[in-house]
This record gives structure tokens, sequence and C-alpha cells, in this order.
């Protein structure tokens, strides 16, 4: 049997779901020079964090998303949706790269955490694969394409260079047209938080309920950081790993010589 | 109006829910020393990671935890609770430490990025708070008073020394008698992961479904890290923030020198 890899086989996954238009542009885009698998949750995500379901079954079905070309909808989260992926559905692929996205609303700065885009991304790079997380930073603005071009090129950047072992990369795309975007940055997480609120509400039956709401506090002064390259309209590129230990202040905690 | 603040004002979340033995025995001993405040999911939200209910509303209702002393059990996950907890239901107290637990089940290695009960610390992290996740590291031994004892004396060391800004602990308590810890050692997040594996079921109507499984791979060897500091049964106490950002791997993307 004659069967010579040719073509790089990148795992696309997403939170958005699999409907969504984000990840259909680029799945588009990708399946251009590579072959494309996309498993990604059958609804919105968005904001569950690294949630993996372990109390309820999950069950993956198929999803038509180009003529003769399937993807999978999983009755899950994003980082389930990946694990699934890898190892079950498409456990005989040496899957090359993971892209998770594109997500539609920015992960920066504080948002890293709560995102399950970069969940997604966070789960291919446990399981060893090189994983990439991307968003295009406006929940309003819809044009894909600009930022499907940036994945696919870095994509390939990847693909020759890989990443280093643990890390992967949360890209975000100023909502723009390519010729508004300044360049791309190389960026540290930002510092900046939300500054949430609660909004108070009755029901009919004069309970209370409470509704999340707020805006960013922007801290961050040069587009060293993530949110303040997005505002400069730079594409900004942050390594994360999720090795959350706090180094020095475990210097630090080793002095308390804690007894019990 | 004679009002002198004797006690410091603690608040107590999880991510077990609120009628959690784990929760309940923390109260009952940090209630011997401090005002204490109980605001927690009303379900289990275990591996929830750090999600945010945005898309739902979110109530909170009276949980009686003791004669006359009631908690707050929130429709929401961990970090919502926190939330809700100071900027609504507890607007007017100046919180000096939270303390999210008593978690069942380790909250170790690579665990801690699903974490619901380390999410609850780093909200009251973000919030401005001094926060602590505790964890009694066995599904099926549920003795909390050795657990519920150490964090009571850390506590205090807490409420003494403070935290460096952006820094909780991670503490992690052996499910042993007393007289078995070893000690308490500062540990960092170990590199131990998750062999995860899915069991391939068949529904009534022949549709297949997954469940998720698997074993820990332990690969630490030393009690620096958290996973091997309990299997030794030390207690583990890891100091983790919540920027993501890998400074090694930003130097070297640096130079890739990108461009689009």
């Amino acid at each position: 049997m004659v069967s010579k890899k040719t073509k790089p086989i990148i795992l696309i996954s997403n939170d958005d779901g699999i409907e969504s238009k984000g990840i259909r542009t680029l799945t588009k885009e990708i399946r251009k020079f590579a072959e494309v698998i996309v498993v990604a949750p059958n609804t919105q995500q968005s904001a569950v964090g690294h949630a993996v379901t372990m109390s309820n079954p999950i069950r993956a079905t198929k999803n038509l998303i180009d003529r003769n070309f399937y993807g999978y909808a999983v009755e899950g989260t994003p980082a389930d949706s990946v694990k699934l992926a890898v190892m079950i559905l498409f456990k005989e692929k040496k899957i090359d790269l993971l892209i998770s996205g594109i997500n539609q609303g920015a992960n920066t700065a504080i948002n890293v955490i709560y995102s399950g885009t970069v969940s997604a991304a966070t789960e291919g790079t446990i399981l060893g694969i090189p994983s990439i997380a991307v968003s295009l930073t406006s929940y309003t603005y819809d044009n894909f394409s600009v930022a499907a071009k940036f994945t696919s090129k870095i994509a390939k950047v990847i693909l020759k260079k890989g990443l280093p072992k643990g890390t992967l990369l949360n890209i975000n795309v100023p909502a723009v047209e390519k010729e508004k975007i300044k360049g791309v940055a190389a960026t540290k997480q930002g510092k900046s938080y939300w500054a949430d609120d609660y909004v108070l509400r009755l029901d009919p039956s004069k309970r209370k309920y409470y509704w999340l709401t707020g805006g960013m506090k922007k801290l961050d002064k040069t587009i060293e950081f993530d949110q303040k390259a997005i505002d400069e309209n730079y594409i900004s590129v942050t390594p994360i790993h999720y090795d959350l230990t706090d180094y020095t202040a475990y210097e630090e905690i080793k002095k308390w010589n804690l007894k019990f």
C-alpha cells in the first residue's frame, strides 16, 4: 500500500461550539495545506475555564462542516473535546498541531484563566501536541479572515520550529482590517483585570437574581503585554504554560519554616 | 456606637458544595477564632476549572450551617460564589482571608488547573484578598479534622504575615491521622499528570458514550513537589499565581521575529 504522509495533521477545536463562524473560517483556511480534524463542543462553552466532565458520560456525533467533510460535535467542554479526539476518535493519527479557535472575544490578561479556548490548547499541550489558542478580540466584529490568515502563517512556523515542551501560544488578533494591523508582538499576559459588578434584578415572584457585568481595568502601558498590544492594533502572541508555581513566593514560603 | 473589631473576618467557600462535610468541619474550626462568612456553590462543582457564569443569572439563598449561623448557597461555580460574596452579599465587610475547602480529593500537580477549589482562592486573590485552597487528598477518607486544624494554624500565620500580592497558597493534607504526618513542606506544582482513558459503553439505544477514567502518572522524585510530598505524608504548601506567561519561552518567541 502506497501511503505517503504529505500533509501535516491538524486538530481544530474551540469553545464557541462547532457551529460557530470562527471555527468554520479557520477550518477552511487550514484545509488549504493540512489534513484537518475538527472536534469541538456542540454548544457554546465560553468562560468554562479548564473544566473536564467526570460525573457525566460524553457523547460525540458527526457534524457536517463542508461538502463531504465531517467533524465531531462533543457534548462536553473544550478540554473534553480535545481529550476525546486524541485518545479515542483519532487515536490512530499522529496529530502535528492543535489549533483552538478562532474565538469570538479577547483572551488577554486575566481572561486567560477563564478561557475555554485556552483550555483546549492547554489540554493539547498536556497530551504532548504543540498547541495554540487564537482569538479575535471583539464580540461583535465577525470577520475572521485576517485572524485565519495569520493563524495559517504561524501554524506553518510552528510545524517547522516546534514549541518548547509544556508551552502553548495564546494568540489574539485585533478586530480590524489587515491594513490597520501594525505588526506582531511577542507578549506577556497583561495585568489588566475585570472590574466586575453584578446587576440586581427581581424575578416575577420577587426573588432576587444577579447578572455579572463589568469592564476591563486596563493597567498595562506597553505592547510587551497582550492587552496593550491589542489596543495598539498589534497581533499578540503570548507563550503560556500550566505550571502555576510562584517561584519567587516559593523561596519566601520556605523561610516561613512551617510546622504542624 | 462602640464597635471594636476584635476578630478577623474570614470568607469560606469551596467546590464540593455548601452541604459537604469538608466545608462544615472547616467552618466549625475557623469560627473558634474568626468571624466567618460562608458562601459556596449549592451543588458539587468539581473539575469546573476557573469557570464563571455569564450567560445565566445567579441566585443566592440562605443555608443553615449551625444553630443561628447561616451561609449562602449560590447557584453557580466556586468563582461565582466568591465574586458574589465579596461584591454584593458582604460588600460592607473587610474580608481578611479567604479559605476554599476543605476539598475532598487531592489538588496536586496537573489537577491544579482543573480545580474548582483552587479557582475560588484564585478569584479571592484577584479581588485582593489573601486566599488559600485546602484539600484532603482522598476521595474516601473523610476525617477532615487534621486538615481543619492545620488550616486554622496556617490561617493565623497568614493573618499575621500576609501573602505576596497575586500569590495564593494551594495546600494539600495527607489523608492520615495526625501522628502519621511527617511535617509541612513548601512545594512546587508537581509534574505528575493524569494518564486519562475513556471507557466506551453503549446506551439502551446502542449509541456510544464514554466515561473518563484513568490514574495518576507519578513523575516527581522529591518532596519539593506537591504530589511526592503528599505521598510521603507531608502537608504540602504550594504558592501559586495566575500569571501563566512562560517567561523562558517569551524570550525565545521574541527571537522568532514574527511578521504578518
